[in-house]
């Protein structure tokens, strides 16, 4: 049996309902991934991820490896153990970060030469050594070693990327790995359809446990991206569950759920809170507006999070201008509890196939015009 | 009915044991009060020090008259309401403060003209409004308004602070405070034992709720801070809470309750935390140390906080090292919590008459000699 299983469970439209099955637990789909970078979602607790529902949260691979080093987590009894963290985790294989963080890159058909973005030592990754990290680290699910292209790239340059690519996934999944670890491929192809079905023809016959559509959110406009979905998702097998990576707005998860996403991460919801600015129903605020100052309400009346029920705009307001570390934790408790709740509300949406008029509706709430209109604004 | 009342239950030697009520609930003593400056204990919230069992904190009158200001949390329900706190809180008056922190000030009997530490602006504080700032916070226990010198400081201009400091204290019993709110006087008199004893002489027909020492842990060695001690203790009314401002490590604890001191408020075990230097019941520890990298351990295996239940010096060094929130969180908490313990563990000293027991096996574990045998060291 596969160490990772998924159930789908009905659909509305292209809008999926389902299952996915770890050794850690069970992870109703759609759903968010809350990213902990280095061994910790910055500014949580283990506890205070289980008290807003997240069954499962992200690991970075290259951050881990650089420090403290996947070695030493794994004499530490991996990275659940290291963390304290008793849900599931899926690590990132490192290809990303190789690219945007690190310098002086020399990109081999063997791997990837870099410097760490630390201490400028010189390090080299591979398909092989991202899955030694990632079976080092023990997460639940591993993602294949591939190469990020940059935006904007021309079709040539995604088209030669896709050779290395393919390859590096396929000698991926070659790599043995820990009986109840999974791996997900990852689709490239760039912003062009022609080339996003390539690469699905040519990763097809690997057996992979879920499939990720990566290379977006890279720069490109929201149009863009969802027309690239639109040809992305239909290739992928509907048995298996689909990762939109590194993505996004609270309008991406609603888009991207719409053309048949399951999961999705990222630092937008963590990353925002720590400087302040704030998901809610009506949209986004900025804490610091001076508007706040005496305001007693909390930040979303329509949100049941620990720092709604709890705390007013003027405090957190105070707490942010004040660079109080609580402010980076009661922001980051609501922002996730936000994308998490927003997933819920999806997946109640499209358990009662209302998943249209949840859309409509949260668009209407959330003060923003659904991407139809905005392509029509962009021509 | 006095506010705040004061009950002492029983004595071992010069050592302790009593009950502080407020309309909060009962502080039982000897006590530490964490210190939560600007409306909150640094990376920490109320339900933190809930679970540490801590039932009081200090804020600070200073800090939250420059930022957000005390009339913004008058409006937004007071101190207590504006933070989340149910426990007791006591303020200081802003007297430290202005000393330590701004620039420029202009001290004359009225009060003291200063500016701000965050943007230069002048501001006027004096007996009255130091009153009119605690008021608006609604703290369970005020400070008297007094003169803090710099140490060291010459018997003459010491002698001469007194006179101002006496006025001061008796303008700040003249004001009224919120019928829930009890003021402690301070005694001041630098190292000088004899001026020590003229400033009670000074004081002791203002009726305040409790006292407290200040004007100690100004830099002097620890061996003079305990001289005064001596020398001061004894002064205060036997039926009224004592409160040593601003002190200590754990050895000043295990050395102001020895002498009769109630209560203890000092940033040392929150600051120390954030720097990465941790108490246990072996000494001080330095997280960001090689050897604990590969360290499995919890912090202190005598420990039961949060933190050492949790996590491994392993986790706790790459937390720290690698700059994350967190960090400061869990060692905000273990550092906290291990001086509340401490406290714990003298009260139930003092209650089974061990005290002294008790203090020689502190300083045994501690790693430390007592302070008599500093004396000799240092003579």
């Amino acid at each position: 049996m596969k160490p990772i299983q998924f159930t789908l469970k009905s659909e509305d439209g292209f809008a999926r309902l389902g299952e996915l099955h770890t050794r850690r637990g069970t992870i109703p789909t759609p759903m968010f991934m809350p990213v902990g970078t280095a061994a910790t979602v910055k500014g949580l607790t283990p506890e205070d991820l289980q008290a807003m529902g997240a069954p499962i949260i992200l690991g970075n691979a290259y951050h881990l490896y650089i420090r403290p080093g996947h070695k030493l987590i794994e004499e530490m009894g991996g990275l659940h153990q290291f963390m304290g963290w008793e849900g599931s985790i899926l690590t990132d294989s490192g290809g990303f970060q190789v690219m945007s963080l690190s310098d002086l890159r020399k990109l081999s058909p063997k791997g990837v030469e870099f410097s760490s973005h630390l201490d400028g030592s010189r390090h080299f990754i591979s398909p092989e050594v991202s899955m030694e990290i990632q079976r080092a680290l023990g997460s639940d699910i591993v993602m294949a070693f591939d190469e990020c292209v940059r935006h904007p790239a021309t079709r040539e340059e995604v088209a030669k990327s896709l050779v290395i690519t393919t390859d590096w996934e396929k000698r991926s999944r070659a790599v043995e790995l820990k009986p109840h670890q999974g791996l997900f491929g990852i689709l490239q192809g760039g912003m062009f359809p022609d080339l996003r079905r390539e690469h699905f023809d040519m990763l097809k016959e690997i057996d992979f446990e879920g499939w990720a559509i990566g290379g977006l959110s890279v720069g490109e406009p929201p149009a863009m991206m969802y027309e690239i979905l639109d040809a992305s998702v239909p290739l992928l097998p509907k048995e298996k569950v689909r990762y939109l990576m590194g993505v996004g707005t609270p309008e991406d998860l609603v888009e991207g759920v719409a053309r048949g996403v399951d999961i999705f991460d990222c630092v937008m919801p963590t990353r925002n809170a720590r400087n302040g600015t704030l998901f809610t129903w009506s949209g986004k605020m900025h804490i610091k507006n001076a508007r706040f100052a005496r305001d007693p309400k909390p930040l979303d009346e329509r949100c049941g999070c620990y720092t709604c029920r709890k705390y007013s705009r003027a405090y957190l307001r105070h707490l942010y201008v004040s660079g109080e570390i609580l402010s980076s934790r009661l922001n980051t408790i609501h922002n996730l509890h936000f994308y998490l709740d927003l997933m819920k509300h999806m997946r109640e949406a499209i358990a009662a196939r209302r998943f249209s008029e949840f859309r409509t509706a949260f668009y209407a709430s959330y003060g923003k015009n659904p991407p139809a209109n905005e392509s029509e604004e962009t021509l």
